[in-house]
């Protein structure tokens, strides 16, 4: 690796130069006016994919082109995706940023600028790495493959339908994404874990008209006191879901995962104050971050009905509704919650209250008539710690940054990542270059200079470290 | 009573006309338009008191114009007061009326026209039935007061502010209202309960912001969820309140009344069809008649809390809310509610909430943050079926309608009531001599004439039965 620091270290000047270039492009995908901008990234990103030698070319799409670039075929080594975005939020308010969003700017160490961080900073960091490779030795140690969208801002649909369509030319052993944070300056983090969803909208309905709750409150079954209590049953006192089976497929904290937790200089006092939240409060028997990460959870997103206004009124209300949602944790299903919860809300839907859509009528008494609405679902993803490309990049990143990183896990969900595991049976490897204060989707956008050069080194060493793992058992060979 | 009755037989057709003449006055209350017409109004009223030798007057306020008046001093007599309206609600939509609302029109042996039977038309009957004792007797066998309001359809707001001003001026022994329904056609009642209120708002607060329930779900208080917790503790399974000491002063149902109830023609398969609703539910142990009128309810009235649009938006919200009532029953009084629900929600409340308005910190965990608004009180009012004033109504009431009143109750407020039991100390009779379906504040609002006549002929009947009560126990003398 010596003559690649060498050449990333004499060059270093040069890759910021160019960074500011594709950091001026305003690439906001959100925006029609930008379309030609969009195009504009896209190429210059294909471009520089191309003059490494990769065969690159911008796929059209029913929105924002895609890029796309495979290096040239090096047999019996693994292959690997790039997964990265060259699409950026809106830079609105303008009247906030200390210096255009679109004009790069230098001060203290940072680059300022719509899509510093997120993610066109961190995915040309993949970049500058080959180009390393490829001049020094002349070839990477590993097939690579860049897949770099411009919708991500705006959901991703043109790479959804690409993946479905195109999962045999993207075949690959894992993926690699920067587009996220260490876990605090100078603790570098790999993420080996997203919490999963599956999301419900519940409508109970009862009389069929708003009832004066004088004349009639006593000897109707009110839908919103029902609601109540049914939300309030899916929740028991220890903060576990009453769904019968829902822990059934969790995978469960190892010892190792609970201890690296606990080693992480996470401030509990100062994450309450931050939220102005009195007390950690949660499923019993974990921490904040177990809690946050690694459980499943049952949130209310949403609560309606009756009179809402001012003052008082004497309702007993015909309908009420909820939309709530529990996270998921490996290996839990959406289709298997769905079922679970069915069956709960049978046992805990009152009588006088009507359910439908559910078909749970054979299973309630008195008629009661609920409406659920499964929203969406996605299971959670977990790469088990001991995988050998999370010990490849741990020890990549060790070499770059000075420090082995932390290993984290995130409590929402990333569905991109999911979208890879379902349509090409692989796991993503998060390596986050940038910081938590880096107002992503904030004016003054940053990235720091330092931890790009290091990124770019990390990811030169990833190459090396990957090309060392023997093909069958993952394992360094 | 041969004289009065051939009094009133002979004197049907005029009532019917002079009924017709104050129908035409469009006394609307709530529309400025007619502010003259409500002077109008008041002064027909008192001009028809007069000419019976009341002292009588319009008192100016600061709405519309009340209209009282007395009868010559008797001696000796009791003295009762009765209270009614002159106001009446706005007649929109004009285009579902059959024939113009302030036009009366005769159907079918009913008088259809805006005001004919909420209040008019029964008012009118008390005023006719001392015109036939001054005129036949040359005095009633009692004292009367007449306190006529013309601000009933818009909240009452002057006659509170006289009733609390001139309690000694209108000193009585018994209220008489005819502003309500018989239980069915044919079937006369007295209305002899009604429940007492005690609204609350309740606004739960967690953390300073919403937050991505992927994030933070699990480790921070929810303030939708704990809401819903809340709520459902407020109730068990069998449909009993919760809060300390709730039932201690609830008046249970006597053996009569169970009977009186259980013996009403109330088809409870038709009450639930036209609701819309399955089964009967409430608290356990009563039937739906006693739960409407004679039991204490808990009832949310309103909800709301994080995201109520269309779609799934994963949100912790940083607040919910809710507004929600207990019925109260006597001798339940608001004021010892509010203080047992305050100590339940220091029970009910989880922590991670914060709790502020009702001071309760120190009762509860982990500093939970609750804001309890009282909106209002009343407690509910209950004339004992063996009180005199009820039997000397329900002799008059059977001897005009042919058939003794059934005893009912009613599970909504009257605040006039409850401010005439805290004003002057005394009780009301809800004579009503409506029917459910007369479309009171509706389009084709009527009345039966012929109930018109019989409640005249019950209302002279019942100067005379309350005549023959002893001064000191109230019972037949």
């Amino acid at each position: 690796m010596p003559a690649i620091d060498q050449y990333l270290q004499s060059h270093a000047s040069r890759f910021e130069d160019e960074l500011w270039e594709f950091l001026r492009i305003p690439s906001v995908s959100a925006d029609p006016a930008h379309r030609e901008d969009m195009h504009r990234a896209a190429e210059w990103m294909a471009d520089q994919l191309r003059r490494m030698g990769f065969t690159a070319e911008t796929i059209p799409t029913a929105g924002h082109p895609l890029v796309y670039g495979e290096s040239p075929k090096l047999p019996g080594a693994r292959t690997f995706l790039v997964y990265g975005h060259y699409d950026v939020q809106p830079p609105e308010p303008l009247e906030k940023w200390t210096t255009p969003p679109f004009e790069p700017s230098r001060r203290e160490g940072h680059v300022y600028a719509r899509g510093a961080v997120d993610d066109k900073g961190q995915v040309f960091t993949h970049l500058k790495s080959v180009e390393a490779w490829i001049t020094v030795e002349g070839r990477l140690p590993v097939n690579l493959k860049f897949l770099i969208e411009g919708e991500e801002e705006v959901g991703s649909r043109s790479l959804e339908q690409f993946l479905s369509e195109q999962a045999e030319r993207l075949a690959c052993d894992c993926v690699i994404i920067s587009d996220g944070s260490q876990f605090a300056p100078g603790v570098p983090a790999i993420n080996y874990g997203l919490r999963g969803i599956a999301y419900y909208e519940l409508r109970v309905t009862g009389p069929n008209r708003d009832l004066h709750s004088g004349s009639y409150g006593g000897a109707v079954t009110n839908p919103a006191n029902a609601l109540a209590k049914i939300l309030a049953g899916l929740i028991d006192e220890q903060g576990r879901i009453t769904i019968p089976g829902f822990y059934d497929e969790v995978v469960p904290l190892t010892v190792r995962e609970r201890q690296e937790m606990a080693a992480l200089p996470f401030e509990e006092a100062k994450f309450l104050e931050e939220l102005g939240v009195a007390g950690a409060v949660g499923e019993a028997g974990f921490t904040s971050l177990e809690r946050r990460w690694a459980r499943p959870t049952f949130d209310v997103s949403g609560l309606w009905g009756g009179y809402q206004g001012e003052g008082a009124k004497t309702v007993l209300p015909a309908s009420a509704g909820a939309k709530f949602s529990f996270r998921l944790v490996p290996n839990q299903e959406p289709e298997k919650v769905t079922t679970g919860l069915k069956w709960r809300l049978a046992e805990l839907c009152p009588a006088g209250v009507e359910l439908d859509l559910i078909r749970l009528a054979e299973l309630c008494p008195a008629g009661v008539e609920l409406d659920l609405i499964c929203h969406h679902g996605a299971p959670g993803v977990l790469v088990p710690l001991d995988s050998p490309y999370v010990e490849a990049a741990a020890r990549a990143i060790a070499y770059a940054f000075g420090r082995r990183p932390v290993f984290t896990r995130e409590g929402g969900s990333i569905p991109i990542v999911t979208t890879f595991r379902q349509r090409l049976g692989v796991d993503s490897l998060l390596l986050g270059w940038g910081q938590e204060d880096d107002n992503a989707h904030s004016p003054d956008e940053k990235f720091s200079l330092a931890d790009f050069q290091r990124g770019i080194k990390a990811s030169a060493r990833l190459w090396e470290e990957l090309s060392t793992l023997s093909l069958e058992s993952g394992k360094p060979g």
